[in-house]
């Protein structure tokens, strides 16, 4: 089977930081199937990088190494990590761009990279993406184990990751992504909201409110909703979904990443 | 020789919707080729995806399995569908989506996907890019019939495809697509033009109205044409197209997909 | 070991152009590894396209086949070419593209490619990506000698590379790129700069003048600059680079490629 390593960065697809990442890993392990997780994450937005892996890394198959480069503080005293969980190894900075790794693993070893001898030669402060990560990422899909690396720690660093409150019949969460259809994808996952749910209620006892607007009841699917008609949704990663069928709710009704919102039992 | 499955969807490069969809492949077929075909196709733009894939998908392999979702009607009515032709597969929902596949093929079979153990466990009602099309592509890719999947069916559903009106002297059609390079790609494609080339005549013999212009005869080549005029040309996949050189002809012209154009006799 | 192929492009995502490229080379060579390394490089912009492979394409494993396709000429007389170096192999238009290769190269030999047997059938004159590079690429991916697609020249074309000036405390040179964060590549690498330093001095010495504003010393890493402040460092390439920390400084000084900058002996 071959190693599969995936990409996540705020490089973009215009210059040449993606393929040189690429180069360096096929460089040392030319049979890697190397992955495109994003390369568009917006400009340094870590959190948009932890939410983006998070989505995607647990589809992989067991074994995969994640790298994730989005890396304000490279150079500085900030370390480069591995992530070992259960299933995966991930690969970056410890700035926080693991933190919903960290809450989802439920086996969990994070190590400080330190063994030089696996680093290009002379690596640069300015681009540890391709001089200490990729070949990181290379030599660990290639099977050297994780403690090679570096010691164990235990002090790597979480964002803080905002908590939805529970009320005895409202919710407030906010709005965590907005997504290429300009969907506004919530903190309020199906289970939370469940206990709002008195014995024998559906989905269509609650409302969403948000920018002082109120969504009565959730649809199952997008084109249930008329045209023009903001509307909620259960989505695929099983969290309150903000949707304008064929339109974008982020334009619809000028929303932001951040905004707030309240489930409420209305009827 | 490794399956090749090619993507071509909607989803665009930012969020993580066509990295779980290949992550989902390889867990079920590490040895597939993942090839991008696009992402960037418009929202919910199903006619752009088909025209895309058209002119890409002859290029690759025997076999290849093409996946291509943009799907406004997931988890609605729609059925999901597999199409066998004498050389490919193509995956997605039946909404139009292959519609030109339909026109070229010689052999054509297409099932109704309802055999649900090939689906991820609890497909949702809003992804099935990632709970549906893609275990499906990818154990199709691995040598499961096509038949295996579901019933054949005969009532798949075709975007209806404008056809060029053919006059004594003149072809009416009209762009049907605007390339990266602001290029109008039209329906007329030079087997339809030929019918206006009496015997020895040539394509210098004939003209192209577009916005309240007329181009007089053809180009050969993009770099043939003066700074700034718009021009015609016969091109790489044997139709009409008009471009500018080194510009963008729809912002020259200020031309919309849909645009009218008319081809005459003019000498 | 696969064969890998890079492909450098201005064909963008959405179109048919990149898959139609890696579709014909699959049928050649099914067990290509085929990269992008870009095909956002801006419509036309061949300095872009040498610039970024420059920066990329040592990266890759000995033997590599990097293609490259911007080409305005395309269909004209300007020769499709193959460059040979000690380690790579180059496929595409003469038109300037290799003028940064041809630098760097300790071994160089040059080929028009004129064997039109590997070629697709019946080339058009619009689309040499598909129908001439990309089966020639896939070709010499599989080993076929590379003086079996045509003659060596040595008339190859070059770009004019603007060369800095040495003076005995300023060199004078010019940003040449500028990416996606916003920063500032110059023509000035460490390289040439040291000539401005006396014994024992450092970087810290010099000044950077750009757009009527000085940038005194330089910074080891990103972070270490003040916020909105334009900093100058020595980037990952080897070149003085200038950046906002955490902004762009195109937008924060109204940069433009080709602006001038001026390097100084200011202590």
């Amino acid at each position: 089977m071959p190693a599969i390593v995936t990409l996540t960065s705020d490089f973009g697809g215009r210059d040449a930081f993606t393929a040189s990442v690429k180069g360096v890993i096929l460089k040392l392990n030319p049979l890697a199937q190397i992955v495109d997780l994003t390369h568009d994450v917006a400009p340094q937005d870590i959190w948009e990088a932890a939410f983006t892996l998070r989505s995607a890394y647990s589809y992989f198959p067991k074994g995969t190494v994640h790298l994730a480069v989005v890396d304000p503080g490279v150079g500085s005293s900030r370390r480069p990590i591995i992530v070992v969980t259960e299933s995966y190894y991930f690969v970056g900075p410890d700035n926080g761009l693991f933190t919903l790794i960290y809450q989802e693993a439920e086996r969990l070893r994070v190590h400080h990279i330190t063994a030089a001898h696996y680093f290009l030669p002379n690596p640069g402060p300015t681009f540890h993406g391709r001089d200490i990560f990729a070949p990181v990422a290379a030599w660990l899909a290639k099977g050297i184990p994780s403690g090679h690396f570096g010691d164990e720690i235990t002090d790597y660093m979480k964002l803080s990751v905002p908590i939805p409150k529970v009320g005895a019949s409202t919710i407030d969460g906010h709005v965590v992504h907005i997504d290429r259809f300009g969907n506004l994808i919530t903190s309020i996952s199906y289970k939370i909201l469940r206990s709002l749910l008195t014995e024998g209620a559906d989905l269509g006892t609650l409302s969403v409110s948000i920018v002082g607007r109120e969504i009565k009841g959730f649809k199952k699917y997008y084109s249930e909703a008329a045209p023009g008609e903001p509307s909620a949704i259960i989505n695929s990663d099983g969290v309150v979904e903000i949707f304008v069928y064929k339109q974008s709710a982020r334009n619809v009704l000028s929303a932001k990443r951040g905004e707030v919102i309240r489930l409420n039992v209305y009827k």
